[in-house]
């Protein structure tokens, strides 16, 4: 269809490639550049009147910088006469900071769908939100997908996984936990952090048997990597066999490839919701990709046809 | 007024203190840190439930954390209860980006604006905005402050100005140059910039009389000084004798200094909306403060009591 545009930006233009690919249009001609005192200059380079275009950004490091870039696209879409504004944003950042845990706290994620929507989104693709409420944080519609069925594929193509728990470092993550178990039609195993005592060192307890097991620890987001790291060791003190660790979002800040290096995790299998930088490579990390999950998205959204089965 | 509190972030936290001290207040208590991942925090460390608070933030480079830290600390001071929320923004970046001058160009100037508001400031002071129509940018009340009186001040303080002539560098700035020649009772002069044919150099034509006279060259913004050295160059083509410079706001990006101590020009005066890094250091600038100036206008609004003569 001549009518639907695909716009890479700065944060993932292989994985804006792949999409485009998918859905069988070239990429849209554009750039971003900047201006001597660093502001933000995009250029739309062909006409876009009338048609209904997918902006591909993921608002990872650096988040300011790719955040202003999406919404200054947006603008100048919508100045444009776009028909509709659909944003694919495979990484949400700012998304942990969806509550006031404390008094003062901002509540970044809501102004981050706030920002967006005010500058003229009208609707938006995700993947693996750090907390599926975030969806309620938009007036718009917003298609929510999932990659737990790709990283499942993944150990089911690459491991025996006639012996695997699927593990969830937390509480929160349980729900996410349950959903690789089905596909791998596997137990589920907890792991209880608690403190003791305040200024005491956490414990991490296993709810769930994995003696003797192939543990899968999943999570959405593997940031410094310290949870995941201490789940894995806690797991194999309790007996298991071996651990795999995998996740939606690689943010991989700070030590987090030096402490996955020197973990005993075998091989952590992530997605490319977020680009691995050279400072972000390491021999155990396997990336796959969301580039077909989100190309087929975009062809139903575009042809009004269900996505709720990519949410399963 | 105990009911009136004033906060730093990044941008310009001496310029905050001057004006805190103006006002009669201490500082507000909070800080500005990044999590692992580059991801803004803020923290407000008093209560601010009932008060009339002022943010003070430059969006200078880095403009977007510059900014979006300014939007974080909005949204946190929202739903801590603040009465109103008034920022203070003596820089206001993307500023040029005001009109589409080109097919599917975006507005930044409005998109800034339209996220400040939907953050939820009520209210705002800015100094020489890059074209006053961005105040229409705002549903809210905007107190337009001006520069252009220190500045002529400090020239009456240390020049003999009996000769002086008062010159815009291009067409847009010339009612700036008007207001700061009848502070100093002098004439005004204009450089005309023009393109005789494409590609062929521009040439600048000085409307106006200059010969023997002390020129001082005004802008708002010198940002790679390109213009205002040129310009420099071509009053003294012109006979002028001797050439200052000044602006409210110095972005110096790029070959600015580089270019300005090169340069003729005598002395740059300029205004701390916009901290002058180590990098940004030259012998030739002389830097004046705009504290008492917003610390008097932040008194005023706080006592409704007009500001007009602060634009004057
Ligand atoms: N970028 C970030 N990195 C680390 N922690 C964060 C970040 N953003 C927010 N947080 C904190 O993480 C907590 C939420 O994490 P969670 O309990 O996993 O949903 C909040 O209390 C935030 O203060
Ligand atoms: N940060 C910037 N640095 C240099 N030029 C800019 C910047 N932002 C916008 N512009 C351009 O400057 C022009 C407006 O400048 P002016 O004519 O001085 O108002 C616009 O056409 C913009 O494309």
């Amino acid at each position: 269809d001549s009518k639907l545009k695909i716009f890479s930006l700065s944060s993932n233009p292989k994985l804006a490639e792949e999409i485009a690919n998918k859905v069988g249009v070239p990429l849209g001609k554009s750039s971003v550049t900047h201006f001597s005192d660093g502001e933000i200059q995009i250029s739309i380079e062909e006409s876009i009147r009338g048609c209904h275009v997918y902006i591909v950004q993921s608002t990872c490091g650096p988040v300011n910088s790719n955040l202003m870039e999406l919404l200054i696209m947006i603008d100048a879409l919508k100045r444009a006469s776009a028909a509709t504004i659909n944003i694919v944003m495979p990484y949400y950042g700012y998304a942990r900071q969806d509550r006031k845990a404390r008094s003062r706290e901002p509540i970044t994620a809501k102004l981050v769908a706030d920002l967006i929507e005010k500058a003229g989104a009208t609707r938006a693709i995700m993947i693996d939100l750090h907390a599926p409420q975030i969806q309620g944080f938009f007036d718009m519609p917003i298609d929510h997908l999932t990659g737990v069925p790709l990283l499942s594929e993944h150990f089911k193509n690459t491991i025996d996984t006639s012996n695997v728990v699927v593990v969830s470092p937390d509480h929160g993550g349980v729900t996410r936990a349950r959903k690789m178990a089905d596909k791998l039609k596997a137990p589920i195993a907890i792991i209880d952090k608690r403190r003791p005592r305040p200024n005491v060192a956490e414990v991490m307890n296993i709810v769930g048997h994995v003696e003797g097991a192939t543990c899968i620890l999943v999570d959405d987001i593997i940031d410094t990597a310290g949870t995941i790291t201490l789940a894995a060791q806690a797991l194999l003190d309790s007996g298991a066999k071996e651990v795999y660790a995998c996740c939606t979002h690689p943010v991989l800040s700070g030590p987090a490839i030096e402490r996955i290096s020197n973990s005993n995790i075998k091989e952590m299998v992530v997605t490319n919701t977020i680009v691995l930088t050279e400072d972000k490579q390491c021999d155990k990390i396997t990336q796959i990709s969301v580039g077909e999950l989100l190309g087929e998205a975009i062809l139903r959204v575009h042809e009004n046809r269900s996505v709720s089965d990519l949410f399963e």
